[in-house]
Formats: structure tokens, C-alpha cells, sequence
């Protein structure tokens, strides 16, 4: 059986793993604080696959950014990564065959084959944490786009109307209403306009402050504000999801991510069916854990050079 | 070289012409009215291939519907054709292969064919009429979906808040704003909210009746009511053209579809350039005619058969 060393870099923390074809770890998870400087990065590159090299068949990568269609570059900037890190050629990294892949089409590739979406050729996989990412499976296959850059699905549009600003400089996008910060930013808005914060349990709390967390709590209180936030944020989520569903006629939606846990999947659901032109789709929690970029990485690694 | 009797079948006309494997015409179109029981399209389906079928070595159905993934059968409701149309088996028509598609997908397949996108792997053909249909180039294949009913890009939600019913049931369908519909709507609702309608050329209309052209026209005469129109229409189609953009990262989005002419293409094309997060796009208006849907279907058939 194949081998895979698979290393997953973030913006604060590189790790890495051996894993089998079948994704299963063969070793502990190791971890190394991000390096700043692009040099300091490529020798640890250099220093985790030399101690690997002999023993694995491919090296992979799950990493920011956009990948190229060759999966051996980053081309897009990536701002939580060193200057430069768009530079690397990963396949001249290792004389074992290189393969990189976004995280977040890695982490879905891994939810497909191993993961919540088992089975469902066609599968939407929404990363909802404190911003919205995502992976697609289109047939079996990753939709990768023109320039290995799609999926892009937390810059759906969900006003037309240039209402909320987006950290990515355009307007409306679904990541600015449907995400974690998302959920903060209608908290903020809804407490300087909505008459049920002067009752709120949050009333003494400056509107900036309020938390996920107090929003949830606030609902188990009965807390009439607290129940106007989530819902709100909930038909946002909604919106999106429906948009994906027409487009894309899946047998799934996965979500991810830390937001995961305050969804109220069956009722999501339901809305979601009873608001589309094609057929009813599940939407499922994932699987995955922590580990999915790295798992995702190294099963498409080995799919590719089998 | 292969030949193909493709058969369009719409609500009001039902249209046929043989085509060979690059989908060049070998006869002219021939149109009937489409009959309103299911018995008598039966027989006027029999009678079509009856006539060609000794000399094709294919049949094509392009179709309103959606259609099962082995293309034999149209498995949702289609209101403008006849009861039972949906209980039909293609597939045993003819002894010669039988292939059905939907009719906005064929007409994509044509376009990525032959048409404005030949050569872009990755495109989306919106068309813009009376309503927004369209069909979705991957990697060179159709989006289908698990039920063949994906790419309802029409159904893209364009708010969160229902503000407008769509005619599909859903509130904020993009086609309830984007298309000609779309548009007509936003010049009733103006008519009645704007301070400009009562200075402009067309305060003595009834909103309900101002149309398409005269929005069109009214611009040429520097009417503010008519550019306030056209500029809220212009980026409500905008608005989805992001969404589809980044969700794809395609290498052109074609327009076809009476709206098309309204666009203005460039000024279209750098707006959603400069508001995506993925590479740019070509903003490009189709090349095929009405017959796109009967050429899409013809190249499928053959596509799929030889």
C-alpha cells in the first residue's frame, strides 16, 4: 500500500502527518509554529520531507490559496503567509512526486471519500467559521474552474444593494452576513436598532462585544433579541445554501467548521427543500476533523500518481 | 458522417432538421404546432422519425424539463406540454439511439461548441428572456446534478428578505428581477415609488404597462426615470453574474436570450472584473440562433453514441 507524507500549512501553525491510499494515519500529527520569513518556511519544508522522503511514494500539500491547474503552485496572494510563499514550486521540493491543493478542496475531497458525503457524486461542502470557504464535487470530481480558483462560494452575493462591507473589499458578500463574524456583525447592527435590546439580557453589553456564543446562550433564555439575531443570521445562511442548491442540484450539503454546532440541522433542512426547483438534497454535519485538509491532500495525491 | 434528426420541442411549436456529427443543417427546420393532447404528440413524434429515420443514424429531443441521467426521459412537470409528457420513454420511439436534453442545456452545449464559448472548458450560458435559464460547462462536460436538474441558475436568490414572489413560488428568484420580466417589474415598482416618474416621458402610462423597449428608449432621451430603471436592472444582473463567477471561475459567462441586446457588454464585463475574487471573466454575447437547443441535442446524440 502507497504512502503519503502531508503536510497542511496555515498561517500560524504547519503540520504534518504520514498517511496510507486509504487515509489513515500512520503516524502521530506533528506541528511547527509558521515560520515569517519565506526562507525559514522552505527549509522546513525541506527539513519535514527529508526525514519522510525515503519511506512515503508522494508528498502533499494543503495549503491557502489558490493552487494552479498543474497542482505544483500557489498563484493567488495569500496574506497570512510569507512574501514570496506564491513563488515556491512545490514539485521541486522532493524527487518523489509533489501535489498541492487548496485546504478547503482538500478538506472537501476528504469529506467525500471518507466523510459525511460518502457516495454523493455530487456534493456541496460549506466551511462556515469565522468566514465562509468550500469545496465541490461535481461527478466524483473537484470543481476547480479556469484557474483552480472556484468555489469561491463565501463571495456569493447576498444583496445586490451595497449594504455590508466584506473583508474582501466588495459588498454583500454571503461570508459577511452567514459566517461566525457574520452572526457578530448582525449582533451589533441588530442591538442599535432593534427596540427588543433595551430588554435584552445583553442591554448592558456595548453591541460590538456581543458574542456567538451569548447569542446562543440568549436563545435558551427566551431572550427575544438574542432569537431575532439568530434567525436572522439563519435566513442568511439559508439564502445561500438555496443558491447552491438550484445551481448545483447535489445529493448533499456538508457543512464544516466551528459554526457547525449552532445550526439546527432538520429545520435547515426543511427550508432549504421547501424552497428549491430541484430535487431535495440532505444537509449533513461533517465528518471530518481538523485533520481534513491533510487527509483530503493526501488521498488526491495518491488518486492522481496511482 | 453521422446523421441526427434532432426534434425541439416547445410549448407552442414543436421544430425538427437533420444535422450531421459537426451539427451543419442537412435539411431545413420544419415546424408544427405543438399538439395539446399527449396521443396526438405521440404520433407526430412517430410521424417525424418515421420519415428520417432509415437515413439518421441518431435521434436528439431538446425539451423543457429535466431529464433523467441516462437521457431517456423527462422526469419534472413541465406546464406548457401536454399531460403525461413526462410518462413518455423516449428511448422507444425509434430503433435508431434516442437521446434527450433539456432544452437551455443543449442550447449551452451548442454555444461551447460552436458558438461564442468554443474553446472555454469552463463557461456559463445565461440566457435572459422572459425568464433566466441556462446550462453550466465543466471541465468540457454538462452540469447535470444528481437528478439532471442542476444549473436552475434562475433561481439564484438575489435577497434574503422575500421582497418579490417569483412565479416559481420562492420569493427573490434572480430571475424575478434579471430577466425582461424582471426588469418590466422594477419599472412598475419605480413608476410608484420614484420622485423622477412624474417628469418623465412616460408619467400618463399605467406602471404595469411600461415595457422593455420603452426603458430602452427612454434612455436614449436622457428620461432619469428610464436610466434609474435600467441602472437597477443592470445591477441586479450583475449581482448574480458575481455570484456565478466566483462560484465557477469560468473562463466566459455568454449571454443569449432577447435581453442580451440591452447589455452593455463592457462596461458588464469590468464590473463583475472588479468585483470577484477569482481571475477575470469574458463577458461575450452568443453566436447560435433559435436553433441552438436542436444543434446542442444533435451534437450530444452524437457525442454520447459514438
Amino acid at each position: 500500500m502507497k504512502k503519503i507524507l502531508s503536510i497542511d500549512v496555515g498561517g500560524t501553525k504547519i503540520s504534518h502527518c504520514v498517511f496510507n491510499e486509504k487515509g489513515e494515519a500512520l503516524s502521530e500529527i506533528k506541528k511547527h509554529s509558521s515560520p515569517k520569513k519565506i526562507e525559514e518556511m522552505i527549509d522546513l519544508f525541506k527539513k519535514i520531507i527529508s526525514e519522510h522522503e525515503k519511506s512515503v511514494d508522494y508528498i502533499a500539500f494543503a495549503t491557502a490559496g489558490a493552487i494552479n491547474l498543474q497542482n505544483t503552485k500557489v498563484e493567488s496572494s495569500t496574506p497570512n503567509l510569507p512574501n514570496g510563499y506564491n513563488k515556491i514550486d512545490f514539485s521541486l521540493l522532493s524527487e518523489k512526486p509533489v501535489f498541492v491543493e487548496n485546504d478547503a478542496n482538500a478538506a472537501a475531497w476528504a469529506e467525500y471519500k471518507l466523510g459525511a458525503a460518502v457516495g454523493h457524486q455530487n456534493t456541496v461542502i460549506v466551511t462556515l467559521g469565522t468566514g465562509i470557504g468550500g469545496g465541490i464535487i461535481i461527478n466524483g470530481e473537484l470543481l476547480r474552474g479556469k484557474s483552480g480558483r472556484a468555489a469561491e462560494i463565501g463571495s456569493i452575493k447576498l444583496f445586490p444593494d451595497k449594504r455590508r462591507k466584506c473583508t474582501c473589499n466588495n459588498y454583500d458578500c454571503w461570508e459577511s452576513y452567514a459566517s461566525g463574524t457574520g452572526l457578530k456583525t448582525t449582533a451589533k447592527e441588530l442591538a442599535e436598532s432593534l427596540i427588543e435590546f433595551k430588554e435584552s439580557i445583553y442591554k448592558n453589553k456595548q453591541p460590538n462585544e456581543i458574542t456567538t456564543h451569548d447569542i446562543v446562550s440568549g436563545i435558551k433564555e427566551n431572550d427575544s433579541y438574542s432569537i431575532k439575531v439568530f434567525d436572522c443570521w439563519h435566513n442568511h445562511l439559508l439564502s445561500g445554501l438555496i443558491s447552491l442548491t438550484n445551481i448545483f442540484d447535489p445529493e448533499s450539503i456538508v457543512i464544516s467548521g466551528g459554526m457547525g454546532e449552532f445550526i439546527r440541522f432538520s429545520e435547515l433542512e426543511s427550508e432549504i427543500n421547501g424552497s428549491i426547483v430541484v430535487s431535495p438534497i440532505k444537509l449533513l454535519l461533517a465528518k471530518m476533523k481538523n485533520d481534513a485538509g491533510m487527509v483530503g491532500a493526501a488521498l488526491l495525491a495518491y488518486e492522481k500518481n496511482k
